[in-house]
């Protein structure tokens, strides 16, 4: 069975409040705070609970703990995926640093760049590697996933070069659309528009 | 008329895929490459087409600057909007490079932080402010719009001080959820969720 995108963005949206709940010490948690948290309805909480096994909330609510597991199973898979930072400017810097730790199913096992300065960095204990080296690291290395941060005159050609390598999914984070056979799984993110979409409902709030 | 989010979404999405059109000297596009590029079915473009007044499609496609115009007209602001970001990290630097001269309607006019050695720097032509003189600054400035990049740690005492502050939305890169007052537009987009979305397609696609 496969899931939906739509679950599995709110399953993951779950887990990172859950992990939120975890580092704070809560042990339980009630489906109307996970919804408020997440911006949805605790109906749609009650959905999703149902659909991990999860039949009915006890009265301290459900098990944060228990409830991090299962979204685990459903989502994450057992021998962990690695991943390759391709593009080494502030926001690969940023990606890079910001999973550090984060999920231990994901890890950033190699960032790769075209400039001879940056070759050899490490950063948040991750190395740079030559754009040249990504064709023998990618099989080396076991890397399945790219977040591509380059910037955009060089999206294009690198997403071609990530295919051709036989990376399965790739997260945009450029400025730039791709276009990429349906056999890869591409995920774009563009930054504008979530600030676009903040900037309309704070105009039309305004009147 | 307060147009959905998705819809928000998918027109910031199009004029993303137009500006490029535009970069790259392409004069009208057809609904079927708007919606491959938007990861959407052309009904659903067509049917965004009409929203915006085009009740039909030329014989070449539509009018890339036509269509970029009339976007604007919907999601712009007439004066514009003026944004900062909080917390100057890999991430602030990033989305402070990334929005330089993006949308001529949404302008990053500063960057706060708490780190006396980050104050007075100046990121893409932005300069670095004290988080003390935010309540000030907000008003000279007319910011309306915060993007929070800051530590973990201090996402939820800065977005206190930001709702505070009368700062009318915030788009949140840090990884811990806030709550915060509903006249208050909040928009979450943790990366954790994009790049767990695409793992979990390739864990499917490899069977």
């Amino acid at each position: 069975m496969t899931l939906p995108e739509k679950t599995i963005e709110r399953l993951s949206g779950y887990r990172r409040i859950l992990l939120d709940c975890l580092a704070k010490g809560k042990t339980h948690v009630y489906s109307h705070e996970l919804a408020a948290l997440n911006h949805i309805t605790a109906v749609q909480v009650r959905r999703d609970m149902m659909l991990m096994g999860f039949s009915s909330m006890q009265r301290k609510g459900y098990g944060v703990k228990e409830l991090i597991d299962a979204i685990g199973v459903l989502i994450d898979t057992k021998k962990g995926l690695n991943i390759a930072v391709v593009g080494l400017g502030n926001l690969g810097r940023a990606v890079t640093t910001y999973f550090r730790g984060k999920r231990s199913k994901l890890n950033v096992v190699a960032i790769f760049d075209v400039d001879p300065e940056k070759i050899g960095r490490i950063v948040a204990g991750v190395k740079c590697y030559s754009d040249n080296d990504l064709p023998k690291l990618v099989k080396e290395m076991d890397i399945s996933i790219v977040v591509l941060t380059v910037p955009p005159e060089q999206a294009v050609k690198s997403a071609e070069t990530l295919v051709a390598c036989g990376i399965k999914g790739i997260l945009n984070l450029t400025t730039v659309p791709l276009n990429i056979p349906p056999n890869v799984f591409l995920e774009e993110h563009d930054m504008i528009t979530s600030i676009e979409k903040v900037a309309y409902f704070v105009k039309n709030h305004q009147g």
